[in-house]
């Protein structure tokens, strides 16, 4: 695609759409905007450009479709895998001034909030009616829900509530050409012609750029016990994930951590936490509801599952300040790991859960053949597990030249396993080159005819999935 | 769109792909495939073909796409809104051979499906394993999994459940070029490029053949209770249903019917059950889980739930065969409305619940305008009202000429309620004039730019959805 470059003219019609106030221009003050948390990248747009007003973003996406200038969208520049670096220069869109919560309709159990909210004042708003917005990535603090929904994102407690695919009802989305729809209805089903809202739900700002959603509430669960279960062997804790559910109990959160990664966030974060001596892997195991007796029933037929699977050391938390400080061992080891590792990459593979100790143990194997470690944790109830691979015994001229053949590796055993490249991190840019791996050319037709159908002129977040 | 008749070289072509024993000519042979259940519609095919396996479907998708032949998806041929009607001639594929359940995997809760199965087969096969598959309209016992996937399709469990949109993991599909391609993986979470699988769902055969589908399972519920309550009148039936969320319960169904609906399944069915004098309008409530004291917890509150919004008589059902003859009441309604109106038409609102009152009172208004009687029942729990327009005080001139106007108005009221025209029917034949009133001219131009990516001769289900 031949773009082309934002002139004075343009740059003064952009002005004139949201107000000076809301371009940057500046090196420095576009710094923040050039990465986002995906290793080291750095790409600078030409210009940042923050609108207040869906209206405002449809006579921008208009002037840029007109004289075909790359855009950009970016939420909270959270994603882990450069969804929202503006690799082809052009514009940035931040949706940061897109930030109200709009409506909180508690008879009818939805909200709707710009796409500019963070995840965590969403969520924090709702329960102060007692409701509950499940949907929590480890980046909640900071990220966006218009970049949630970009990635089609997840979390911990996906395994019990679903992904934000369940809970997104409705979108306000700016297309290219400049019309603003609203993409189904704000209600629980929907067979009214082609779903676009969730077309539009993991497309990556690549078709759209959503301003508001409508999203669907639950009751708040209000009560939940969190346990902490050591196992001797990683195989022995990833088997006892899909036995919980076959016992019939479904847990609100099933995360997985390997010994190493737990010492790192130890470490890092300064816990005064001490690890059983024979313990390699833990399950961090949460169980909610408004019924504290049924919640006990249920860990008792977990604690069970446990044992056989050779568990010999289950914590209990049920205070506020027990569950945060094991809550906080789990969110601190993206940061823990950024911090201590000199050269990694992230991978986000995704298998059907039973497979988790096969895939488990191909990553190692893998690892030993090239030399590199893997950190590995993640939603284990979902089958998703997030790899870290940690140059260790790989020498520079190998990480320079071998990697890609051995993330390649993993990801063809992750499609063997009926698995895919990424459960919610998002294909951006630092995936796209694996996606052969798992799709066939009538996959990427499919995709760019529908690429083509909202954005024939190529202008939303180029260079992104395919 | 020109499409060609299909000669003796094309019908001789289309013997040789699936054997001369699947491919039916006769009239009289045809019949059964020249009608769904839309009201008295009927329209032959130029031959009715039943292939055997996806390769078979890949070659005839190639012929009919090479010589512009219109190809008809049929499955149970239970729709409702004429989907399945082969209204360009051409080719009815029907999937009734493709009904193998080929694996029920227990470790990772999910089973793989061809797609012409039968939906309570399903549920039955898995059910014996201790699995449950909750997506059961009312049709269940002769729609096919791939016509659920055609339209979305709910029933009364979605209000806890959801609907089949949250159960179908993957589905195998044969495209018009003849490619087979699976959407995209057997997970529980998918962030690799546009959602597919998602797309497909509610599509109503106009963008590929489904032939396979990996489906979600859960554990099966156990114990279930369910309640028969009594309103003497509709708005605080309605009212109640959004009342009972926010009370912190969620019913695994929440099912409304007008008394006049339920007289004449009573009549209908020959049923020995008597309504309370008084009573107007009733909800079936169903509560399930794995726990018999938390169950009985939740009916608690839903009963002082019910007294609040003047309810005077709750049934509670616990036993087998109570709980199937109010079920019976329940799944009767449409055969109970087709045996007993001369001319009828059948609507399937969705709104917002809480508004359910506002829809149903708007509803009775233009009735009493045009003349018409409405019964109308269906999920309250999600707010999808079914109504079933007839005739009665109209004339036949009036139901001829001025039908469509009343029913844009219902339309127009249940969109201004952030509603839309079908939940769970879908769009088919006969609801797509009325699209207008729901969508804009950019929605229709993304969908035609969606069909031309998978389908660019529109041999797919032709005269459908828009």
């Amino acid at each position: 695609m031949n773009y082309n470059k934002i002139t004075g003219e343009i740059l003064d019609a952009i002005k004139v759409i949201v107000g000076e106030a809301y371009v940057i221009t500046g090196q420095s003050d576009m710094e923040t905007y050039a990465h986002d948390e995906t290793e080291h990248f750095v790409f600078y747009p030409e210009v940042v450009v923050k609108p207040g007003s869906p209206e405002e973003i449809a006579q921008l996406l208009k002037l840029c479709n007109q004289h075909l200038i790359p855009v950009t969208p970016r939420g909270g520049g959270t994603g882990l895998s450069g969804g929202a670096l503006p690799v082809a220069g052009g514009v940035l869109l931040s949706t940061e001034r897109l930030n109200r919560i709009i409506d909180i309709d508690e008879a009818n159990l939805q909200a709707t909030v710009e796409s500019g909210v963070i995840t965590q004042v969403l969520m924090d708003t709702v329960a102060e009616k007692g409701l509950y917005y499940p949907v929590d990535p480890s980046s909640k603090g900071s990220s966006f829900i218009g970049g949630n929904i970009a990635h089609g994102s997840g979390g911990p407690r996906v395994v019990k509530y679903g992904t934000i695919r369940e809970y997104i009802l409705n979108l306000e989305v700016v297309l290219p050409s400049g019309d603003i729809i609203w993409t189904t209805a704000n209600t629980l089903k929907f067979s009214s012609g082609y779903n676009l809202t969730q077309l539009l739900i993991g497309s990556e700002g690549t078709l759209g750029i959503v301003t508001k959603a409508v999203v669907k509430l639950l009751p708040y669960p209000i009560h939940s016990v969190l346990m902490w279960a050591s196992f001797p062997d990683s195989a022995n804790a990833c088997a006892a994930v899909s036995a919980i559910f076959r016992a019939g109990v479904t847990p609100s959160a099933l995360e997985f951590m390997e010994r190493q990664v737990v010492e790192w966030v130890i470490n890092y974060s300064s816990l005064n936490f001490s690890l059983p001596e024979t313990a390699e892997a833990f399950l961090l195991i949460e169980v909610d509801g408004r019924d504290m007796d049924t919640i006990l029933k249920d860990c008792e037929i977990i604690n069970r599952v446990l044992e056989n699977f050779g568990c010999r050391d289950v914590l209990f938390a049920d205070t506020s300040a027990q569950k945060d400080e094991l809550w906080r061992i789990r969110r601190h080891t993206n940061p823990a790991i950024k911090a201590t590792a000199t050269n990694y990459k992230k991978e986000d593979t995704v298998v059907p859960r039973a497979y988790l100790p096969q895939l488990l143990k191909g990553i190692k194997e893998i690892g030993s053949h090239y030399g590199f470690e893997s950190l590995c944790f993640g939603h284990a109830g979902d089958g998703n597990m997030h790899v870290n691979i940690i140059q260790a015994n790989m020498s520079d001229y190998d990480w320079e030249h071998k990697l890609n053949e051995a993330i390649v590796e993993i990801f063809e055993l992750t499609v063997k396993l009926g698995g895919t490249i990424s459960g919610e991190h998002g294909i951006g840019l630092v995936q796209k080159e694996y996606m052969p791996v798992k799709f066939q050319p009538a996959h990427f037709a499919l995709w760019k005819g529908i690429k083509q159908a909202f954005d024939p002129n190529g202008i939303l977040n180029p260079g992104k999935i395919f």
